[in-house]
């Protein structure tokens, strides 16, 4: 995407969790590198096309110095790959690095060739399992208030459903984090009927997948947590077949 | 993802317009195809992969008609892909082709195997050709109002303006469909400043790809059709070196 220099970086999501969904164009990027820096859990699904390579492993709340470290193996030429589960543009690595590369060049001049390689992100992967929540407008919106105001989360809730988007719920939970997901399903009922169709998937495409087609009005009685993507219904969304729909258009103007 | 019959249907998307990111599992799916229903220009991508298939190619309107055969195929016990550029389950194929297979088992007792294969949709392929834009919460809306009251387009518009969302506009404009960007950008400059970055991808990873890195207040003097997808930053977004940076958080509370 730019650069001049030797070094290069690839920022490479993985998509879902199993290597049929990660595309050739990131397994030519995590072959082309030298180094492969990410997170150990993304690591264990592509122990194998990464043996032969040098390892930057931190644990998860250790991204930024993990980040920083490949940034400047990249400004010695050679070529790294940043490893992101999903969709390394949604939620994930591209900022931080490219906010690094930004401070590094200004401090030092710096000059990586840098590349985004898009995968499967959790929202795409969720609602292919559920059926097809997402055909109309919708809004993804994370219920993490580590580095964002919760007031603005619930302003961004409220305005969503309101507006009538389908919602994508990240993070929903976490061992410290409880209550939020409460307090967006008091939200969102504001504006929306206990029977909107509300679909949760935990580990989608892993080993460990769970998919539940519930509603608004019962959802909360379901196992959630950070590996879950909550996907609730707009006011055409139906369910049929343990499956979740929500109509291209409004009005009936087309017909099947 | 159910059905106990022989026929089966994959909703099958092959990503942005480049071989490098349809996944391995799209790929296999194809592969196992008797027949492949598909819009002709998404099918010239995939030429090399279907030449030895029955191919069912109707021009884009007439998609209801393509998808309704598609189905009929299946029923009679063959393998069909019904295929998508981008991810079927974002504005695409999935949802048409379920409400199809649901009315046919209503009046038929039709019993055939789906599953939604995702693909790398617009908003994932355009995010990592401009940088890293929607590394916070987005709002993903459709300007065409050929099934949608453009009322309702302009309620969520404003919302989503209003609460600081990104936004990610899908078919801005078509030949007949002019105005409604212009009316967008109005709407969206209620509540952003004329100084937001805006990105607009025409074409993303294909042979005429076109990436612009403006504004909010310019956008509109840059060309955009139904083959672009427009990225609107949210209040902390900033471009740099002709890449589009949203932070993952407000407050500074993270230091890189």
């Amino acid at each position: 995407m730019r650069g001049t220099g030797k070094g290069r970086i690839f920022i490479v999501g993985t998509g879902p969790g199993s290597i049929g969904h990660i595309t050739p164009y990131a397994m030519k990027a995590l072959r082309e590198s030298d180094v492969i820096a990410g997170y150990g859990t993304y690591l264990d699904l592509i122990r194998e096309l990464i043996k032969d390579k040098e390892v930057v492993s931190t644990g998860m709340t250790r991204e930024t110095e993990r980040c920083r470290r490949a940034v400047e193996l990249a400004a010695t030429g050679r070529t790294v790959s940043v490893v992101s589960g999903g969709d390394p543009g949604i939620y994930a690595m591209a900022g931080l690095v490219l906010e690094i590369v930004k401070k590094q060049s200004e401090d030092s001049r710096t000059d990586i060739h840098i590349e985004v390689v898009p995968g499967i992100s959790a929202l795409n992967a969720c609602a292919s399992r559920l059926g097809a929540p997402l055909m109309h407008d919708f809004a993804s919106i994370s219920l993490s208030d580590r580095l964002t105001p919760w007031e603005l989360i619930e302003k961004r809730l409220d305005a969503a459903a309101a507006a009538d988007f389908a919602i994508v719920l990240y993070n929903p939970k976490s061992r410290g984090r409880t209550r939020q997901i409460n307090r967006a399903v008091e939200i969102i009922s504001r504006h929306r009927l206990p029977e909107t169709p509300v679909g949760i998937v935990k580990g989608a495409m892993r080993e460990n997948e769970k998919i539940i087609i519930t509603d608004l009005g019962n959802m909360l009685e379901h196992d959630i947590d950070m590996q879950t993507t909550v996907i609730i219904g707009n006011s055409n969304t139906f369910s049929w077949n343990s499956l979740m729909i929500t109509p291209r258009g409004y009005e009936s103007k087309y017909s099947i």
